[in-house]
């Protein structure tokens, strides 16, 4: 039996666009003789649609898609994911399903019954849990049908009380096909082996695992999909972060084998980022970038991303020069333009800034230089890179890091301005690793932005460690406060000092009310800033 | 028997606030010789809590909490809701709890079975659902404990199996006490009166609604807290928008009766409003606002709300006039400062203008004056009330109202800058009601500010009506899709212009974007931009 998995990158809502690209994927696949394919959870609108869900409308053009696409497989047995409608009158009014066509026409509607709350994750505002489990006959073989989460309990997930994989078996399943949407976190491919190995442990049956790959917002899908064999090994694997139709074959029971992927966590993230680059523009139908280069090292690395992602024609570099900024700055990011063949421009902000101060200074009177003159830089260079997007059509790209986003070291509408935040998950330290990682073959990033101690200059001899810990010392704070969810009784039985602890803690805590404006973060960690980490702004807890 | 609901405003956090607030109100209880004293939902951390539920050390200072208070409980019974640990192993590692607290102790933990997760609610994010219901004996009386949602099933509501009341009546409940984190939206104390009074039709046992009171960020809690007697009549209710320890008497299975309170939609989304920029500047330890004056009627009405919530010295007015501000804007702003007695000062943005388009001619040439422009001097406004705000320590409130939000009529980081929007959730229509609401005694809001037809004021002779629908049309349309989920084919079906549904969808639908990055927005109606609304970017649906 030869199964195929369709590893393609769905734009949501865009219903043409993703029927026509699974109907190309099913005529080439009858031409390969395929017996079975296998598209992705909710491919029909692209993950995740979240509350266009609540429209009828959306979820009747699911459905006529899935009818339409059904006509194309009389010669061959397709899984798709889309939502289906609660006819029972009971619960929430959609399924999160699996639609099984054969012959033509739709022969069978799987629903999820593990359906995640947490993080990122909202199924349990859309759609009711399923309690029925079935196996598909396809080609003499028993298939069973599991939707992405279903399989991430094996009796030991607390969370849930079904194993839906136990049920497959029971009724006899030869086969289990899991279609995913997995978003990318630098762990979760070894995570998702390791959960479906522990599935193979249970059952001794053989899995196809078929992911979304490309960018949904902050949303990154690697794909990665696979077949793994009954004995938990996965025997051939779809690359990350490309379209791919991953084929075997099942002879006496087990997978044919072919390529297997990994890679280390500075890889996956730079090639993570870069997608997600690539797909907000090419989604939105943009495709020219631009960014305010500081001469510092996260401008450098989200220039050097954003060329890669988009092309060096397609990101302009805006350097916005004041009175404290440092010759070696602007050397530096020139050097960065000119090792990258990217354009750029100086755009000194000088007179800006002095016209506010002196239009403020009936107000200001003689009060002293202080965080309003600081921010007032950031914002003037905000305005020149908006009104730069707004004139050419260019996508603002944000730069600042995961610790200045947690500790709040930015300034809204200023330099916190873009339309994607594209190291807003990535740890000022992890930052470091992209540059020397990016620089591996040969300098891209200026050494120099590498070196030099990170400062915002925008006061005289400013550096970020006169208002912040050293960052090796703040991202372990922060990282076990943000991902882990330690407290600060935890931090301090950690070893870490008790002032840092409560000092980084209360400047997480009262930043909220900055990120809750910043632009959509790129996704590469378990626990990213936005739709997966939801805290109270009036709140006062650990201030 | 004497039972009465404390409506207290909350902290989210503020243990040592909630704590004291809550035995405050015991110990007067006790001395009012209540036998019964009901808080309302997750009072002891505020409400919502929101992920501040996955740290552990914020779940020990909720449980520590409440048992300190159970030591005051010596001469009265309380019921307090909190969060208490799922022990079993299985599921979400909490309940949302109602304590019930006797004697010194914490006598018996209610658990929720009905848990929203929908709009703004996320309780299945959290929350393990419970299947077991309880009645507690107090004074000789079966109480049976309900919370919140737990009610709003009576057999009828299809995301629902079980019914909670039903169940209480089967075990003896003489009556029924409900604790609530009900936020307002101008039709929910209708709604509450309506479905609670369902409850009684299928019992016939009355009931103690009891519901927080005060605005934490987004959410407004209306408080309106009642006594409900068997047969559906609300008898006695708390006021709206205050707190209060509501207090009344079974006598032959009936509450003696009081006031019961109402309000028309405008009166009460006035009250809301207020309360929520109290609240807003309280909780984060603020007392004043910066306002950008346009001298339209969406500043006007937000700088009346700001006096009438933070007194006429606490609100600073700042006109920004450029060369195509008209002079009756000018005016209109000065005569509404001076109506409120509420100081204001005029800062030019002429010059600021000028010199962006110079620093920016060498990369614009002689492209013709456009959005960028149009957006510069909206930017360049914000860039001032940021420093202002930074200066002085105010708050900036933004003044943009739903219809501008929701089509993205409006400038990032330019007039949808602030840290909280007043409007963000009252469409224009709503806007003008609201303002001949404040004027209904005298004149605050000057008339011409009314009268005129609205304009951004950013190019010569602009008005709103060049780049958008009627108004009237225009919110027809946003409420049947914002609110009302309506779809493409249903507005058409309404009678709805095609053009007009078509230009409106598209507009709302590519605009998510801009409101991703906007200030939280109070809210009003049943469905508000923000957390209860949770929309892709970058999709392709309806455009």
């Amino acid at each position: 039996m030869k199964i195929a998995a369709a590893q393609l990158n769905f734009h949501v809502g865009n219903f043409e666009f993703n029927r026509k690209k699974i109907i190309d994927y099913i005529r080439s696949a009858v031409q390969k003789k395929i017996d079975l394919l296998v598209f992705p959870e909710l491919a029909i609108c692209g993950y995740p649609p979240r509350d266009f869900l609540e429209f009828n409308d959306f979820v009747e053009k699911c459905i006529a898609s899935i009818e339409s696409i059904a006509l194309e497989t009389k010669d061959i047995a397709v899984v798709i994911g889309g939502p289906s409608k609660n006819n029972t009158g009971k619960g929430k009014s959609l399924f999160n399903s699996a639609y099984v066509l054969v012959n033509g026409r739709v022969k069978e509607i799987i629903k999820k019954t593990l359906l995640p709350t947490y993080d990122v994750f909202d199924e349990y505002r859309y759609f009711e849990q399923s309690r029925v489990f079935n196996v598909i006959e396809i080609k003499g073989k028993n298939i069973g049908i599991a939707i992405c989460e279903d399989l991430w309990n094996v009796g030991n997930n607390p969370l849930y009380t079904q194993t839906p994989a136990l049920e497959l078996k029971e009724l006899g399943a030869e086969i289990i096909v899991n279609i995913s949407a997995s978003p990318f976190s630098y762990l979760q491919d070894s995570n998702r082996k390791e959960v479906l190995k522990e599935n193979t442990e249970k059952t001794n049956i053989p899995i196809v695992y078929c992911n979304h790959v490309g960018a949904q917002t902050e949303l990154i899908f690697d794909g990665g999909s696979f077949f793994m064999n009954s004995d938990g090994k996965v025997v051939k694997q779809s690359p990350f972060f490309s379209e791919d139709l991953l084929i075997s074959e099942l002879i006496n029971g087990q997978f044919l084998k072919g390529n297997v992927q990994s890679g280390s966590k500075i890889q996956l993230i730079h090639d993570a980022l870069i997608m997600g680059i690539k797909d907000y523009f090419k989604k939105l139908g943009f495709n020219k970038a631009v960014i305010g280069l500081s001469g510092g090292i996260d401008s450098a690395v989200t220039f050097a991303l954003a060329v890669r992602a988009l092309g060096n024609n397609n990101v302009f570099g805006v350097l916005m020069p004041s009175q404290y900024s440092s010759n070696h700055s602007i050397d530096d990011a020139k050097k960065l333009s000119e090792n990258l063949g990217a354009p750029y421009k100086i755009v000194s902000i000088e007179e800006i800034y002095s016209v506010y101060n002196e239009k403020l200074k009936p107000l200001f009177k003689d009060l002293p230089f202080g965080l309003a003159e600081e921010n007032l830089q950031a914002r003037a260079r905000g305005v020149l890179l908006m009104a730069i997007s707004n004139k050419f059509g260019y996508i603002v790209l944000n730069t600042s890091n995961k610790s200045e986003a947690a500790v709040g070291y930015g300034t809204l509408y200023g330099d916190m301005c873009g339309g994607l935040s594209v190291l807003g998950d990535v740890y000022k330290t992890e930052v470091f690793e992209l540059a020397r990682y990016i620089n591996k073959d040969a300098e891209v990033i200026p050494e120099n932005s590498i070196l030099k101690p990170p400062s915002a200059e925008l006061r005289p001899d400013q550096k970020d460690s006169d208002s912040l810990p050293d960052y090796d010392v703040l991202d372990k704070v922060l990282f076990e406060y943000i991902e882990n969810r330690k407290g600060p009784k935890e931090l301090l039985k950690m070893g870490i000092d008790e002032t840092v602890v409560n000092r980084v803690l209360r400047m997480v805590n009262s930043n909220e009310y900055k990120r809750y404006q910043t632009p959509p973060v790129l996704r590469i960690s378990h626990k990213a800033f936005g739709m997966g980490r939801r805290m109270p702004i009036v709140a006062k807890y650990l201030l």
